[in-house]
């Protein structure tokens, strides 16, 4: 088994994933809001890369089925159903529906990614369940999205841990960055919360006014589901 | 203070250097290769890309002047005067001398750089003098060279060192890549080798037949000079 850590969206190459079972991480909070979506009942996202190109395949689509969700700079885009805070994805809200998300950086990634062996939607909130859908997998690329075209610790942590989980019962050979991240998170393991404390993009969640957010997004293990992206949509299967 | 750490050659990108002071580091092994024949009276490197430019250029300078040095996949060129092992730079070859040098990661680096506020080159075997020439200095990027454009935890763990010595005396603001770096440095700083075991290019050298180098290569402190790339050359001044 080989394990790379690709550190952000822009740095994504297609020699890094062909062929491989890639796992896109958003911890903050875009692969957070997908796997409590599906968890609440949603159908799928389709996730888009501008607010423009989500309004268009938005028009064309019956209404009553489709919710319009993301963010930009944090914050929920205007007009949109939903921004990027999991605790908006409730049952009530998502069951049944798909969603067209577009955020600054975790659906970038997505996009980026081609002819890849599947790809599949990684977080603390499932990342025990992402570790056991790769057992046995040769080539895995673990793609940190990041925050505007740099790393973000948040998500090379929780590459870390699906790293940390996946090398304990096999000898797997780590990458470089793979193996650093995971010196660094053997450090902390045990609180996620203090291991992040001087990472940018979470306290600059927290001065936005979305702790809960940040909070609900490092537990670990809540869920055991593994979204998939596939032909273009992000489903359960 | 800020400190970012960028991973590899190929993601240099100008906003990301622009007006900083800009330490190279090619550990394994250009950047101890360059610090070592200063030390020893070498009095320019010319880095360039291509074996190509190397003899272009080589063939209008006077040749009592100048050596022509490199390698491509950790082997010398042929032709050429010397490699890229730092024992071959000894004070009989190259004091004196202008040193026209390609090599597969760190020279790449150094052209990718544009208007930085200044670029030292930067190793183990000099760190301590880069931190003390860096004190007082508000934007700092440390360019991680890399092999074949991705991380390589030597260089990594190098700009981690420096990071550490700069931020013993003083509050700095940690990219979050950097702080990653200091946090996997800490778990085994006092012992390089044993820290950098899983390391893809020291190993690929060591297969190759240069044990010797990579140990003389992560020595700490060997050297207080500090070489400046500027107009085309690094130098001492």
């Amino acid at each position: 088994m080989h394990i790379d850590v690709i550190p952000y969206a822009s740095a994504i190459r297609d020699d890094l994933v062909y062929n491989r079972s890639v796992v896109v991480i958003d911890v903050l909070r875009a692969s957070s809001v997908m796997v409590t979506a599906f968890n609440n009942g949603a159908r799928a996202f389709i996730p888009v890369e501008t607010v423009e190109k989500a309004k268009e395949l938005a028009a064309g689509l019956d209404k009553a089925d489709i919710l319009l969700a993301g963010e930009r700079d944090t914050r929920k885009i205007e007009g949109f159903h939903l921004g990027n805070s999991p605790f908006e994805y409730t049952a009530e809200k998502v069951s049944g529906k798909k969603i067209i998300l577009t955020t600054s950086n975790g659906t970038k990634a997505l996009h980026k990614i081609k002819d890849a062996r599947e790809v599949l939607i990684g977080s603390f909130l499932n990342a025990g369940a992402v570790a056991r859908a790769l057992h046995g997998k040769k080539n895995i690329a673990l793609v940190c999205s990041g925050t505007n075209n740099t790393f973000s610790m948040d998500d090379g942590m929780c590459a870390a841990m699906i790293t940390d989980l996946l090398t304990k019962n096999s000898n797997a050979v780590l990458s470089d960055f793979t193996l650093t991240l995971l010196k660094a998170y053997r450090t902390g393991k045990e609180n996620l919360r203090t291991l992040l404390n001087g990472c940018y993009h979470l306290n600059l969640l927290i001065k936005n006014g979305f702790e809960k957010d940040v909070n609900y997004c490092l537990q670990t293990g809540k869920y055991s589901i593994v979204p998939r992206f596939e032909a273009g949509a992000v489903v359960l299967k």
